[in-house]
């Protein structure tokens, strides 16, 4: 005994949602169903209209209705910053923060050389273009920052360290988040690495001269 | 900064499924823009085919194409035993388990008052009108017992003493699923009232007379 085939091949089409096994596709179903026609009809709707209203952004890669995203249609952003970033999701989250007031980069991805995700699978050489493009334009347009912002994972790191590679014959700072305590964390539970990262990172708080403290701990080179 | 509306939309399309926070929405939107059209057309075609093509059997209740679903539909089902159950997923659940080869009856919900769920609100006339037909018909179509097969919940056992109530006055067995461990459950670990239920609905294995122990616990008014 099975759903009827209808059932079964919606079931199918969830199970391919990340995340979703066979029990929540059924679930999914069956809200549907009890929705009725009006529910499937506006999800239907809201679907076709992601197909044929969303597109990438010519200069960053991000998703957009329009030929330029939000952003990088803004005179007001200051084009002289440039954040990498490996998906749209990260770029929101960046943004939200409010900490950046530059414009993006989407790689689409990180490098995971085990997964067969090289460098031509990444929007790298869009990357590499944008920034030696700049160079020739007026200096509140060049840009003279590239800051890295992966998640911290091996991924991320083999990607930070590739680009630091790519881009050092480029006149322009490139700079990575910082690693730290996240807010809300706990001292006791926090890993070595990211508390050994938490230490040469440090920030003088009252010092008369303003300068940095200089390390006496080794700098973990991540 | 938020997402262009057609991906804010079909996130908040999303959330509305069961389970589904922002997060995992916003993970769905991301994976069928990265399938493309022919992800979206897919799934579409999928959706649109369960709001044309399914319907419930004038029967039992259960989803089907045809106007009588399978087991309806099928001579070889015993049409003296009907088991009545909540929902379509427990329906194919108990015929799964290949222990049940009567009909059913998909009650489409459990009595719920604090939540406003009554009798009304289910398919209880139904089923009612359905067993009184069945008494003029010739004995092998004669509904002789009916099997109420709830989830083990208070909304369960509900519904369970209304319709043993309900359909008293008629000449039919009115039983329900036993309760005791599930396989691979752990006895240690099992409540009191699952375990007192299984003591009280235990089975003799070894005696000459093959009649049922009398039991000396008191049994469980469940």
């Amino acid at each position: 005994m099975m759903y009827p085939p209808p059932i079964e091949n919606l079931i199918d089409e969830f199970r391919r949602f990340p995340g979703i096994g066979p029990k929540s596709a059924e679930r999914f179903v069956f809200h549907l169903l009890r929705g009725g026609a009006r529910r499937i009809d506006a999800l239907n709707a809201a679907m076709t209209a992601l197909r044929d209203r969303i597109d990438r952004c010519v200069e960053c890669g991000m998703v957009s209705e329009q030929e330029r995203c939000r952003i990088c249609a803004n005179p007001r952003r200051d084009r002289t910053l440039l954040c990498v970033v490996a998906e749209p999701t990260d770029l929101l989250a960046v943004d939200r923060s409010g900490a950046f007031q530059g414009i993006y980069h989407v790689l689409d991805g990180l490098l995971a050389p085990i997964e067969g995700i090289g460098p031509e699978e990444l929007r790298i050489t869009e990357l590499v273009a944008r920034i030696r493009k700049s160079t020739e334009l007026e200096s509140s347009f060049r840009i003279q920052e590239v800051v890295l912002a992966f998640d911290p994972t091996i991924e991320g790191e083999t990607t930070v360290n590739y680009l630091a590679e790519m881009l050092s014959q480029d006149d322009i700072l490139v700079t990575r988040l910082a690693r730290g305590l996240p807010v809300g964390g706990d001292l006791e539970y926090t890993d070595p690495v990211t508390l050994a990262g938490a230490m040469s990172g440090r920030r003088a708080l009252v010092r008369r001269s303003a300068q940095p403290v200089e390390s006496p701990f080794q700098s973990i080179p991540l």
